[in-house]
C-alpha cells in the first residue's frame, strides 16, 4: 500500500451528517483549519429518517446550536416546509419549535455554507484508518490512501459503521439509503481498543402524494405567524405545505401481530438494541397491546417531491407485509410505497469512554459526536456535533475547551447523561431528563448561550451587539415595571374583571400585576405602555421572567448548590482503590468513568450517597498527592 | 428465500439514470402501467460525470427525444445555468445547442415529473435477478425478494454493474460517485448466457470555486438569447452563469508523463477498454504528445454549490498526481479538489445481442438501454432509453414497434450502429457517423419526428397542432416566395451590393435570391415581407430549406435508395449455411447479428459488396421458405 501525504488541518471532521457538519462549521469559525471527509458530497446533512427538525426538547437543542452560532438552526429556516411551536398551551419550559423540512433543499443549502467557509476544506473520501501513536491522534488513512494529519479528530459516523440494512429476513451491508456501509474503520477503531456496542434505529416506508386520499386524514396546517429556530432569522417561509393525521386501527394491528414472527426485530435477525423512545410500530403493538389505535402523521419530504413519510409507521417487518400495513390505514388503501422500511444495525461506540469534552479518554485529540455515541436524532447529533468541533479546535489551538454543564444547556444534560452514565439504547433527549427544565427554555436559549458563542468567534459583533440591545431592553422594561405603580381606578379594575382576575384591594405595581396568572404582558402593555417600541421576544421574556420568578430563583439555587460539587474537582490522579470504604461497584464505575467533579460523581448509576460521603471526605483531606486539574 | 408477489406490471425499468428515465417515461406515457426500480431515489437522473447536455450530435439527440416527446430537453430547458449554440459559424448540419446543467435542480425536476405521471410507480430497490422462462422475460426479483412480474423488462443499470473504480493503485467496488456497485445482477446476467464485455469510463476532479483565480481564464458566457432544446419551452432563463477557458501547459504534461507508470490506464490495473472520443488526460499527452497545451474548461456544477468540473481532465492518476497536475494550470495554482477523479470499470452488454428495437434476442421482452449498450454520454443513453420505453411498451400492448432508421434520426444512427456493428469501446455519438447528417439537423429535428411522437400517444394535442401550423408556415411561406418575382431595381441592386453580393442581370424569384450565399431570410424580409409575422423557427427553416434545396434533395435521393435496400427484409427464418459463395467471415457475422434487411447486413463489419449481392439474388430467388416477417 502507497500512502501519500495529503495535507495537514488542525481538525479532521470524519462524516458530514448532522453532527458533522456542526463539527466542522465550529472548528473552521474559531480558526482551526478544517478538513472534512465524506463519502458523499451529494448528501451532506442527509436527513435519513423523518423530514422534520425540533419537537420537545429537540427544539431547544436547535436553539441552543443556534445560539452557540452554530447551523442547524439557520438552515431549516431558510428551508422549512412547515413550522409549529408546540405546546403554545402549557408553561414556557416545554414549548418547543418542530418545523418539517425540505429534504433535498436542506442538504443544498447546508452544503452551500459550509463551501463557502473559509478555514473549511471539503473532500469526498472513505477514511478507513486511524493513526494513533503513544495514545494520541495523529491523522487519518482514507481508502484511496491519503493521509491526512490533524491535531484533533472527530469522527460522526452515524449509522454507517459496519451498517446492516434489516427487512423481515432479507438482511444486507448498507449504510441508510443504500450508500456503501463504513466497514474497514469499524475493525479499526477495534483494533485501537475501542468499547463497540451494536445498536439499531428504523424508518418507516414513504408513499406517493398522488396515491394517498387525504379526505379521511386530518389536516395539521403550520403557525399562521411562525417563529424560527434561528436567532439570524428575519424572513417568514409564507407558503407553507400541511402535513395531515390518520391512525392505525385494530385492521392494523391484527396484520402486525399476525406477521410478528417475520419482524426482524422479533425473528432474532437484530442483534442490536433500538430506541425506546422512536419505537417501531410492531413494538408498540406489543408494548402498548390495549391501545386501539397509534396516531400516523403524513408529512411531505419537500416542496418539489412527492414522497412523503408516514411518521409512526417505522419498521422491519417484509415488504409485503409494510404493504398491508399501509393499505389498511385511512387514507393510505391505494397508496403506493416508494421506498420500504428498513431496520439498519450499525456500531456505536461506549460513550463513557469520552471526557465531558466528546474527546476520548484513551486517545488524546480523538472527539466522536453524534450517533456514533449511541444517540438517536438529528438534534442530539448536532448539539454533539458543535461542542465536539468548538473543543478540537480548542485543542489544536492550544485554547480552553468548553463543557457546558446542566443548567445552562440541553446539551449539557445530553452530553454529561452520555459520558457519566453510559446509554444501553439509542439515547433520545426528552425534556424530563434536565432537572432545571425551567431554565433551559426555548425562549431563552440564546440569553444562556450567547455570550459563549460570542467569545468562541461563532457569532459576529453585529448579532451580539443586537443581542447585548434585547438584554438591556428586557432589564429597562423589568425595571420600569418594578417601579410603575398602577393605580385601582375603575378602567383598571374593569379590565381585571374582564379577564376573569379578582379586583384589585390597593394600587399595586405593574411588575406585580404582570405576576398574576391572569395577566399577560399584552395586558400590561395596554395598562402602561413602554416609551419605546419593543420586539416581540423582548416582550416574550419580560413576560416569562417576571411570572415564573419564583420557580425560576428557586431552580437558581438548586443550581448554585449544585455548582459547589461541581466546583470540586476530583484531581487527575486519584487512586480510587486507596479510598477505604466505597463500594466495590462505586469503585468500579469511577475507574471507568474518571468524572471530572463530585457532581459529576454523583450523577453515576450504582453510586450511592454514602459513597460519595467518603469520596468527598478523602478529597478535602488532601489526600491526593498530584492535584492538578485536567 | 421467501420471495413474494409484489405486482403485476406491463413494463419494468431497471435503473433510474438517463436511459432509464425516459424509457419509464415513454413506456407510461403510451399507457403502459410501468414500474421504474433505482437503487436511490435521490438520484434518479444523477449526472456522474459532466454539468453539462448537448453539444454536437448529442445536442441533436436532446431535440430528437424532444421531437419523440422525452424528458431530456424539458428538464435541461429547466434548469440550466447556461446555454450556448455551437458552431454558428458553421452550416446547419454541425449547428448543436449544449447547456450548462444544474445538477441538483436537474435531478429534483427530472424525479418530479416522474413521481406525477400516472401510469408510473417509483419505487426503491435493487434488482438481483431477472426471471425468464422459455427464452421469455416473466419478472425481475429485487434485493429484498420481492417478485415484480411484467411482460417487458428494460435494463438500464450505466456503470453500475460490478462497477469498479480505480484510482491510481487502488481500486474497490463501487458505483460511481461511491454509491453501491449491482454485482448480483450481473452474475445473473452472465448466467442466462449473455454475452458481457469490460468497459471503462472516468471522471475528472471537482474543485471549490473559492479557490480558484478566474483572472488567469478566459470567460466563456452563455448567449444573449439562449435558444431552447424543447418545443415546448417558452421561457428563457436569464440569469445565466458563466463557465471559464484555461489551458494544461507543458508543465501539467511532465508531471503525467512522470506519473503515467502510476495511472491505472496504463500500469494495467484496468482491464476494460476506455472511450476514445472522451479520453482521461494521461491518454491525451500519450495519443498527442505533441500538442503543447489542452483545453480545461471550468464549469460550475449549479447555481447553489461551489463545486466546479475540470472538464478535459478525466484521470486514473493517484490522487496526489491528480493535486499537481490541477496546480500546475492556470488559474488553478491554490486550488482545493473536492472530489478526485476517478476510472470506472463496469459490465456491459455486447450489443449485437439486441434487435434494433432494443429488445434482446435471445430473450424475448427483455430489453437494454443506455450505457450498458456499450455507450457513453448521457445523451445516447437517453435517446436509447427513450426507444426502449417506446417497444417495450409495444411489445406488452401489442403494438408496433419503433425502430428509427439511419436517414431519420441520429437516434437511428446511434442504435444501428450498435446492433449491427458492436462497438468494442465506449461508444459515442459524431457528426461523422451520420451518412445523411444534412437531413438529421438540430433545426428539424421537429419535422423528422413529431408526427411519429403524436402517433405514439407522447406528444400533446396542443403541442401537436401547434407543429401543424408551424409546417403550414413553413410551405406557405416557400410558396410565396416562389411566386414572388423580385425586379431588379435600384434599390434592390444597392442592396445586394451590400451585402457584397453581384449585381442582379434580371428579375429573380424571391425563392432563388434566397439561394445566394450572401443572402439571409432577414435580407427577403426586407425587400418583401410576409403578411403575417412569422415566428423564429419558421423563419430559420425556410431560410435553410431553400438555401441548402439541393444538397437535401441529393441527399433525399440517396436515402431513397437506402430505403430499397431497407425495404429488401430478410426472412426470419433464412439458413446462411444454404447460400452458395458467402464468405465464412460474413456468414458468421451474419449469423451473429441476424440483419432485419440487405441494407442492415450490408452495414456490417467484415461484409463486402460481393456477399451482399449473392444474399440479395438467394432472397429475390424467394429460396427462404417461411418468409414472415419479424
Amino acid at each position: 500500500m502507497t500512502t501519500y501525504e495529503a495535507g495537514n488541518y488542525d481538525v479532521i471532521v470524519i462524516g458530514a451528517g448532522h453532527a458533522g457538519v456542526e463539527a466542522a462549521y465550529a472548528a473552521a469559525k474559531r480558526g482551526a483549519s478544517t478538513l472534512m471527509l465524506t463519502m458523499n458530497l451529494d448528501m451532506i446533512a442527509f436527513m435519513p429518517c423523518n423530514p422534520s427538525i425540533g419537537g420537545p426538547a429537540k427544539g431547544i437543542v436547535v436553539r441552543e446550536i443556534d445560539a452557540l452560532g452554530g447551523l442547524m438552526g439557520k438552515v431549516i429556516d431558510k428551508t422549512y416546509i412547515q413550522m409549529r411551536m408546540l405546546n403554545t398551551g402549557k408553561g414556557p419550559a416545554v414549548r418547543a419549535l418542530r418545523a418539517q423540512a425540505d429534504k433535498p433543499l436542506y442538504i443544498q443549502e447546508m452544503k452551500r455554507l459550509l463551501e463557502n467557509e473559509e478555514n473549511l476544506t471539503l473532500r469526498q473520501a472513505m477514511v478507513e484508518e486511524l493513526i494513533v501513536e503513544n495514545d494520541e491522534i495523529k491523522g487519518v488513512i482514507t481508502e484511496t490512501n491519503a493521509i491526512y494529519r490533524a491535531s484533533s479528530v472527530i469522527i460522526t459516523t452515524g449509522t454507517f459503521m459496519r451498517g446492516r440494512v434489516i427487512i423481515g429476513d432479507i438482511s444486507y451491508e448498507s449504510g441508510p439509503n443504500n450508500q456503501r456501509a463504513s466497514v474497514k474503520l469499524a475493525e479499526n477503531l477495534e483494533k485501537i481498543g475501542f468499547d463497540l456496542v451494536r445498536f439499531k434505529t428504523g424508518t418507516p416506508p414513504r408513499v406517493n402524494n398522488h396515491t394517498i386520499d387525504y379526505s379521511k386524514t386530518e389536516i395539521q396546517p403550520g403557525d399562521d405567524n411562525p417563529q424560527h429556530f434561528s436567532y439570524e432569522t428575519t424572513e417568514a417561509i409564507l407558503d407553507q405545505i400541511p402535513c395531515w393525521l390518520t391512525y392505525t386501527n385494530e385492521g392494523t394491528h391484527e396484520i402486525i401481530n399476525e406477521n410478528l414472527g417475520l419482524s426482524a426485530m422479533y425473528s432474532g435477525m437484530i442483534k442490536g438494541t433500538g430506541p425506546r423512545y422512536c419505537p417501531s410500530i410492531e413494538d408498540k403493538i406489543v408494548r402498548f397491546h390495549d391501545k386501539p389505535r397509534h396516531q400516523i402523521f403524513l408529512e411531505p419530504e419537500g416542496r418539489n417531491t412527492e414522497e412523503v413519510y408516514v411518521q409512526g409507521l417505522s419498521t422491519s417487518l417484509p415488504e409485503y407485509v409494510q404493504h398491508k400495513i399501509i393499505r389498511s390505514i385511512p387514507g393510505l388503501e391505494e397508496a403506493e410505497i416508494m421506498r420500504a422500511g428498513y431496520a439498519i444495525e450499525y456500531d456505536a461506540v461506549v460513550p463513557t469512554q469520552l471526557w465531558p469534552t466528546l474527546e476520548v479518554k484513551k486517545t488524546a485529540g480523538l472527539f466522536t459526536a453524534g450517533q456514533i455515541n449511541g444517540t438517536s436524532g438529528y438534534e442530539e447529533a448536532a448539539g454533539q456535533g458543535i461542542m465536539a468541533g468548538i473543543n478540537a479546535a480548542s485543542r489544536a489551538l492550544n485554547k480552553e475547551s468548553v463543557i457546558l454543564d446542566r443548567s445552562q444547556a440541553y446539551i449539557g444534560v445530553l452530553i454529561d447523561d452520555l459520558v457519566t452514565k453510559g446509554t444501553s439504547e439509542p439515547y433520545r433527549l426528552l425534556t424530563s431528563r434536565a432537572e432545571y427544565r425551567l431554565l433551559l427554555r426555548h425562549d431563552n436559549a440564546d440569553l444562556r448561550l450567547t455570550d459563549i458563542g460570542y467569545n468562541l468567534g461563532l457569532i459576529s459583533e453585529e448579532r451580539y451587539q443586537r443581542f447585548l440591545q434585547k438584554k438591556e431592553w428586557i432589564d429597562q422594561e423589568k425595571d420600569r415595571l418594578k417601579k410603575c405603580q398602577l393605580k385601582p381606578n375603575d378602567k383598571l379594575q374593569a379590565m381585571v374583571e374582564e379577564v376573569g382576575g379578582t379586583r384589585l384591594k390597593d394600587g399595586i405595581k405593574a411588575y406585580d400585576l404582570l405576576k398574576r396568572p391572569e395577566v399577560s404582558y399584552a395586558f400590561i402593555e395596554k395598562v402602561t405602555p413602554s416609551d419605546q417600541e419593543l420586539p416581540f421576544e423582548v416582550k416574550e421574556q419580560v413576560e416569562i421572567q417576571v411570572k415564573y420568578e419564583g420557580y425560576i430563583s428557586k431552580s437558581n439555587q438548586q443550581v448554585e448548590r449544585l455548582k459547589k460539587m461541581e466546583n470540586k474537582v476530583i484531581p487527575e490522579g486519584i487512586d480510587y482503590d486507596d479510598i477505604g470504604g466505597i463500594a466495590t461497584e462505586a469503585k468500579e464505575k469511577f475507574k471507568k468513568v474518571r468524572p471530572l467533579s463530585v457532581a459529576q460523581a454523583s450523577r453515576i448509576s450504582g453510586v450511592n450517597p454514602a459513597d460519595i460521603s467518603i469520596l468527598l471526605v478523602y478529597i478535602e483531606q488532601g489526600k491526593v498527592a498530584k492535584a492538578a486539574n485536567r
